[in-house]
């Protein structure tokens, strides 16, 4: 076993180059052995096990900076960096993170979690470098996926214009998560694959060494033409050449010699070169080559069927998103829905196929898809933007500029909102609430459970007044019955779940589960505690707010969201802004910091959103407020 | 004068097309007179005036949809659809918008402010057109610089992608709002202007033309080759063609018979086409002309001299920022600037010249330069990221998650935040203190006056533990002295800058100005009111705010910036988390919707942020707060 004697870059320095090939299927076989128990991004990194090698192979980590765009990809950089012996804590509390982690070792020196990133870190480190006179290197891996987000191509752009050395490497496996979209897309297919494209350039070459020997004006011409023509006629990368990057490849990225030979040739190179590596999203797990979508990123398996091991018990919220959705769309031509490169995560795989037409799968580019639905709906459609909250933070100025500001009726499809269990702190979609309710003209709401998903869904289809978001959680549903028809919800109406008169919670989505046991381990105790489903985040129910004030109820607010900014905020100005003081209002919500990855249900603890933990700050605030009224 | 036969682009079609330069020379001379009085976006409108005519002429607005980039270019657009006579207000409060805005014609179909929005719009509007089985043209108007904003390079993937049919025209005039930058800007620049470029494509064509004549293998070769590099050889507009577009130009932008005859031919094209037009930035005024960059928007002036009418009294805080910056620089090694696109907007000129090689450009891409800057950070620099709140907005996912997540010691210089005047609902600075101060690790600062703008900047750099965020408006300071050395503040102290004890206002900005001012109309009716001002808006001041608590002085916190989400949200959760109940607190500012176009002075009023306002609402409270004692 060569892998037993690899701990550090060094390391495998020390090994010929002709052990790399059985090294990678040591790695392989690592990689298979140990996410079949804590699960992970297997295909991306069986992708990339050579390219890591060779990458480790020829550079000098860390001070050559190797930059991992979006950092899922690289459990091979981990094993590779003394860190093959924590896998088995993948992706738990206080387990190894599934990203990049700079607190995990000084060869992470760039985390993400979100794509695109990598080439605007390159162009950082590589000016940095510059400015202070080093010669380190700098190597961005970003997948064709990736490239296709604005930052990306923004910073390509620059890199072109200031020229300084940097080596981008194109880990192109025609896959973002879900299968590719866009031309730049087409265009990497044509060069990967259009033989004709390359025997064109073959025999251009071939002609113009022939036409010389017929002499004459003909072959001064011709010279002419091949010295112009030296870049033109590089139709191989010519897109990369034209944004100011030279270009190498395509080169086999699991041939590991091949891959060393090519990084060497780009050294060669000045200014910022682009490698363009071909490699198979899976490969050497014959389920994850045949679908690398499903097995981008995933749970435990049983590694000889391919069989994922699945949660039993009630949908998920976005397996019924994506139901309601057909059903909703069967009786309104004007839905239409559109994805940033998530047609999977999103749960629209069945309305793609019972809707191709009106399905949109823009690829990486939150942008364009919010303000491409905010035409949409200019012109009488009625898009469902369908994405995570994490990633909708990439939107922010699309959904104020253009959607909310021209008050257009776009849906806004909010997955993955409050903790997202093992991703981790990239991830979370914990600020959504605070990043969209300052924002004029728009709906916020959250379900309580699947039926009321179902049903703002249909009350955000029927609304015709502007925006209107849903935010839902990466949770399973709460097994509750679906109504036999699916109803609008009173806009701005919240619902009192459970009568009290000691205290009232104010909850929205699985909060308001976790409010009913709090309350009821308060009855326990005598207490009797209103639990109210404050399922509209804005508009808020002001008649009940104001009611609440005559009440004089102390109230607590329950997110699973940021405190700061959150509808815990929102109400305490409700009640500044209408000139009702003496309130005491409590807030629980996610604390001001990054929480890392664990469970949900570890994360809840962690921020206090725990049934006990709730009931605890109920018997403090009731308490503390006899103690204020003494 | 044909020019006043022109009331709509019916009118327009009555002119025979040789009509059409002296109607460009009545509209050129029309807008040079108004603007002189008003203001406004003199050079970018003299650079489409051909431009514009030829599309109402050739196109049927309002059923065809003219979507023009940015929008602030749509003044001859105005004049051609009815709104001539309303010039005279252009960009005062209730007249004419300084925009694209659907409220004044049905010809405005698109409003923007911020750039690179357009092909996404055309996107969606192309879709919705085919989903309904409609036959209307869809054109977008973008400049070369709005096309390196992501967002357009994001949709220009989708479009060639998609293939629907729409028309893209590049309004290539080399500038954005500074002269442009980028790998793409200096691929167009070889477009219009490299001879050897275009030469050898003609001298290809005649060396394929001949070589068949020689017979044999070698012309068999060539007729292969000649078919298969059909698209290879297209070195004009190769890139846009990569990306799926059919590339038509460049054209002269100013010559409207050949606008005409290139709209005709991209109109016989299927699928998405490009018309790479070119045009001069102030055409046809010689002061703009000559310096485009200056002229590109601004305050009235004077026709014959083309000289600027420029406010009297203290500088702006812009040019305060830009001369601290510089002072701090020349001491600190480590400071450099990043700009997207803005360095004369945002003050850098005077840097730029004095450190170029530290001073980064990098086009229309806000992303791009964020997370860029965090890069620079990770590498030992100190990156001031000096940018307009509102274009902030656009690397609102980056700032979460590579520059907070990451903790890494960027500098926000963030210009123009609170109202920006006549610029109007687009680009106000409001949203800043609500989507950033949820974000943890960040420092959000507001100077009071010029003098504390440079000792926070002082601050800014001698901070190493994160990113450290500085809001200043777009206004004058107050011509305070400044002191002899820049001197940092304590992190989280604010200030009291007048004594009182029968309330406090809690102000940031101008506003404690304003605070100050109101306070001094109570006191002659004997209300002594303390003013503090809040210049860290996070971390707050808690010791102050604690021991505001215990004095139970009701608080008025007055902020130029959105009410929900902003400073005075902040201290009602401060009280709210830590279970201080019973406390006295009014919310002034910016409420929840968009605030058109007027003087600053007069949105302030609209608002509510006038002394005299501030004075009513502490009236008020306090007398509320009585009624509520009894």
């Amino acid at each position: 076993m060569l892998l037993e004697r690899i701990d550090s870059p060094a390391d495998l320095k020390r090994l010929a180059t002709s052990d790399l090939p059985q090294l990678a299927e040591e790695i392989r076989h690592f990689l298979i052995q140990k996410l079949s128990a804590t699960g992970g991004h297997l295909a991306p990194n069986l992708g990339v096990v050579e390219l890591t090698l060779a990458l480790h192979y020829f550079y000098d980590s860390p001070s050559d900076k190797l930059i991992f765009d979006v950092g899922h990809q690289a459990y091979v950089h981990k094993i590779l960096t003394g860190r093959k012996g924590r896998f088995d804590t993948l992706r738990q509390k206080d387990g190894l993170c599934g990203f990049v982690k700079r607190n995990e070792s000084e060869h992470d020196v760039w985390e993400a979690g979100h794509s695109s990133t990598s080439l605007s870190a390159a162009m950082g480190m590589a000016i940095a470098r510059d400015l202070k006179g080093g010669s380190n290197r700098v190597i961005a891996i970003i997948g064709d996926g990736a490239l296709t987000g604005g930052m990306a191509l923004e910073a390509l752009n620059h890199i072109g214009h200031e020229k300084s050395k940097l080596t981008v490497i194109l880990n192109d496996n025609e896959m973002s998560i879900a299968p590719n979209v866009g031309a730049l897309h087409n265009y990497l297919g044509k060069v990967r694959s259009d033989k004709t494209y390359r025997k064109a350039k073959d025999e251009l070459d071939w002609l113009l060494r022939k036409v010389p020997a017929i002499g004459g004006k003909l072959a001064k011409t011709a010279e002419r033409v091949k010295d112009s023509l030296k870049y033109m006629i590089t139709p191989d990368g010519m897109l990369f050449e034209e944004f100011g990057l030279h270009y190498i490849g395509p080169v086999d990225g699991h041939d590991v010699n091949k891959l060393l030979e090519t990084l060497k040739h780009a050294e060669s190179v000045q200014g910022p070169v682009l490698v363009h590596v071909l490699t198979t999203k899976g490969k050497g797990y014959s389920p994850a080559e045949a679908d690398s979508h499903k097995w981008h990123g995933g749970g435990p398996y049983k590694i000889e069927s391919g069989q994922m091991l699945k949660p039993v018990g009630p949908p998920m919220y976005t397996e019924v998103f994506g139901n309601v959705l057909i059903e909703l769309a069967e009786k309104d031509e004007r839905i239409v829905a559109v994805t940033p490169a998530m047609p999977g995560g999103s749960g629209l795989l069945p309305f793609a196929e019972r809707f191709p037409n009106r399905m949109f799968d823009v690829g990486i580019a939150e942008q364009h898809a919010a303000t491409m639905s905010s035409a949409l709906a200019m012109e009488g459609m009625k898009p469902v933007f369908a994405v995570y909250s994490t990633f909708l933070q990439r939107a922010y100025d699309q959904v104020v500029h253009d959607i909310c500001r021209q008050n257009l009726n776009v849906i806004f499809a909010i997955d993955r909102a409050g903790f997202v269990g093992a991703d981790g702190e990239t991830h979370h979609g914990v600020y959504d609430i605070a990043f969209l309710r300052h924002i004029p003209n728009i709906v916020l709401m959250m379900p309580k459970d699947e039926n009321e998903l179902r049903n703002m869904m249909k009350t955000a289809v029927d609304y015709n007044d502007g925006p209107i978001a849903i935010r839902y959680p990466r949770v399973q549903g709460t097994g509750v019955a679906f109504d036999a028809e699916p109803t609008p919800i009173p806009l701005g109406t919240w619902e009192t779940v459970r009568e009290g008169d000691y205290a009232a919670i104010i909850a929205i989505g699985p909060m308001v589960q976790a409010a009913e046991e709090a309350a009821e381990l308060l009855k326990r105790e005598g207490l009797n505690v209103r639990v109210i489903n404050a399922r509209f985040i804005k508009p808020l129910d002001e008649a009940m707010l104001s009611s609440l004030a005559k009440e004089r109820l102390p109230l607590l607010v329950l997110e699973e969201g940021s405190t700061l900014g959150g509808l815990g905020s929102s109400i305490l100005e409700y009640y500044a802004l209408n000139g009702i003081f003496g309130m005491t209002v409590r807030l629980a919500g996610v604390p001001d910091h990054f929480v890392e990855h664990a469970s949900v249900k570890e994360q809840r603890a962690e921020a206090g959103l725990t049934p006990d933990a709730v009931a605890q700050q109920i018997r403090e605030t009731v308490v503390r407020k006899r103690q204020h009224a003494t």
